[in-house]
C-alpha cells in the first residue's frame, strides 16, 4: 500500500499492509488531517521513524474481536495500551504507543490497525471532513474535563491555529466570555463567527481574564497568556515548547495561578457536538490533497498561517 | 520604640511610635518570627524599606473602631486592603501593602498598627511561640484550600526547611501518605516525628507520588518535584525562584501535570490546630533572640540550615 512514511526525510513510499494483532481492527482510511505535531515529528519531536499521522475517518475492513464493527465509518483513539480499562488510563499508560507518534504506524496510509477498544462509531450526521476534526475537537474539549469554567467566567485563548479556534469555540458553548488572541485577520475572524471576541496581541496589554489558554505554540505564549491572568486565575498549557530561559515562577506563587497542561481529550462529546452541528468545522480547512500529494500537504501545513490541510487517501 | 529597619542596610533604630489610621488597631508586639522572605528583603526582594518583620503576636492597646479588642492577644494577617469584603480579597486586592514586605512598616518592632479586620484574637491555649507560627502555618493550609488531597493520595514534599516541615505535618493530618525530602539528617528526624516518611535527596529517584509540594527555595526544587509527579499529578509550588533555563512544559502538557502557586492561608484553622495541639511548632524552633539582638537575629536566621529564629519584644 501507499503511505507517507519518515526517516528522517519525508516520502511516499510503498509499505507492506498492516497485520492486525489479537483484537485489533484493520481499517481502510477514507480521510486524515494534518497535525502541529506531524510538523514537529518530520523536524524530530518524539524520534519517530514511520508512517505519520494519527487524525483519521475510515472504515472497518475486519475485525475478529468484535466483528460488529466491520464495515462501520469509525474515528480512533490515539493512544494504545492494551489491557487499560479506559480511555484515561491508556492515555497515560507508560510505555504506551501512539499513532504515527511513537511505536505505531500512522494514517496517512490507505490501511491502519488500531484495538478495537479504541474505536468510536461515527454517526451518520457527522460527514468524513467533521469526522476528521474528532481528535483535536476531543484535544480542545479536554480542558472542559479537567477545569471547571464557569458561565461567567472570562477566558483568553492566546493563539489564533486550528487548535486555538476549536478551543475558542468550545469555550463559547459553556457561556463564557470568549476572547481570541492572534495576529491573522483570516483566522481571528472565524473565531468572531464562532461568538468569541477577538484581540490582536498588541491590543491585549492591560486585559484580565479568569482563564487563560496558550495555543500559540511558542514559547512566547506563555508568557502572554500568563500576563492576561488575574489573580487566581487558571493558566491551561496546549502547548509543549520549552518556557523562556527568564520565566520566572514567582508570579505563579505571589497570585496564586494554577496551570494545567493538556492533551488529549474524550472522543463520544467530540461526536455529539459534530452530529448536532454545534461545532463546524469547514471553516478551518485549508485545503485538501491526495495521498500521492501528501508530502506535499505537509509542506503547506507548515506554512505560517496554514489552518488545516487534509489527505484523501480513499 | 526601637525596630529592626532595612533602607540598604539592616540596623536597630529608634523610630517614631506608629499611629493607628482610623479602622486600625495599635498592637504591642510581644513576640516575632523571622522568615525567608525577611532574609529575601534585605537582599533586595520587594524593594521594600521600613521596618522588617510580618509574623508575630502582640497584644491590642488601642482600637477606636473595634473597642471590643483592647488588651486581647492577637495575631494578624499581613495583606492590608481596607474595603474588601474578606481575607482572599484581601489577599489578591491590587495595590495592596504587606506587613513588613511591602508599603508598611513591619513587627521586628514594639509596636506596630493594622486594620481591626486583619486581627484574631488567640485563645488561651495557644502560648505566644506557638501563635507566632501561625502566619506560616497558614499558609501550609492554603495548600488544604487550594487542592483536594483525598486521604488515599501519597505526597511528596521537597525541601525540609520551616515551612517544608509544617507542609508535611498539615499533610500528615489529611492521611494522606507523606515523603519529605531533603539533606538534614535533623530536620528529616522532625518530620519523622511529625508522622511523615523521609528520604535524601539521592534516594528519591524513581519515586512516584499524587501531590509534590515544591519548597525548596531553590530553582532545582521545582524540577525535583515534577521529577516526582505520576502522570496527571499535581504540583504546587511555594517557591518563587526562576526556573532552570531549559524547563520545558512539553512535560505537564504530555503528563497532564496540574502546577498550584500558593501563598497566605487562612488564620482560623491554623488557629484551631494549635489550640487541639494537632501542631506542635516547639521542634522548629532554632533560638530566640532579643529585639536589641534583632540584626543578629537576621545574620542567624540566613544560616543554611536554621530553623526558625524568633525575636522577643516585650
Amino acid at each position: 500500500m501507499r503511505a507517507i512514511y519518515f526517516d528522517g526525510d519525508t516520502s511516499l513510499r510503498e509499505v507492506d499492509d498492516p497485520r492486525p494483532a489479537h483484537g485489533e481492527a484493520l481499517i481502510a482510511v477514507d480521510l486524515a488531517g494534518v497535525c502541529r505535531t506531524d510538523i514537529e515529528i518530520t523536524q524530530g519531536y518524539m524520534d519517530f521513524r514511520g508512517v505519520l499521522g494519527h487524525e483519521f475517518v475510515g472504515t472497518v475492513l475486519e475485525c475478529e474481536s468484535h466483528s460488529e464493527l466491520k464495515g462501520k465509518r469509525v474515528v480512533g483513539e490515539i493512544n494504545i495500551a492494551p489491557g487499560c480499562v479506559d480511555d484515561l488510563e491508556r492515555r497515560h499508560a507508560p510505555g504506551r504507543a501512539v499513532l504515527g507518534i511513537a511505536g505505531k504506524d500512522g494514517c496517512f496510509a490507505e490501511k491502519i490497525t488500531l484495538p478495537a477498544e479504541n474505536l468510536h462509531i461515527v454517526a451518520n450526521e457527522v460527514d468524513n471532513v467533521s469526522a476528521v476534526f474528532v481528535e483535536p475537537l476531543a484535544a480542545a474539549l479536554e480542558i472542559l474535563e479537567q477545569v471547571h469554567i464557569r458561565p461567567g467566567d472570562s477566558a483568553a485563548v492566546v493563539g489564533d491555529g486550528k487548535l486555538g479556534l476549536l478551543v475558542a469555540r468550545v469555550l463559547v458553548l459553556t457561556g463564557c466570555g470568549v476572547t481570541l488572541i492572534g495576529k491573522h485577520e483570516r483566522k481571528l475572524a472565524i473565531a468572531r463567527a464562532y461568538g468569541a471576541e477577538t484581540l490582536a496581541i498588541e491590543q491585549a496589554a492591560g486585559r484580565k481574564f479568569d482563564i487563560a489558554v496558550d495555543c500559540a505554540g511558542s514559547p512566547s505564549g506563555l508568557q502572554t497568556a500568563l500576563s492576561l491572568l488575574q489573580p487566581m486565575g487558571t493558566l491551561i498549557l496546549k502547548t509543549t515548547t520549552a518556557v523562556a530561559p527568564d520565566f520566572h515562577t514567582a508570579q505563579l506563587v505571589v497570585d496564586e495561578i494554577t496551570v494545567v497542561g493538556s492533551r488529549c481529550g474524550p472522543f463520544p462529546p467530540a461526536l455529539r457536538l459534530l452530529a448536532e452541528g454545534l461545532v463546524d468545522v469547514k471553516p478551518l480547512i485549508e485545503k485538501t490533497f491526495p495521498l500521492d500529494k501528501g508530502v506535499e500537504a505537509l509542506e503547506h501545513a507548515a506554512r505560517p498561517g496554514a489552518l488545516k490541510v487534509l489527505i484523501e487517501i480513499a
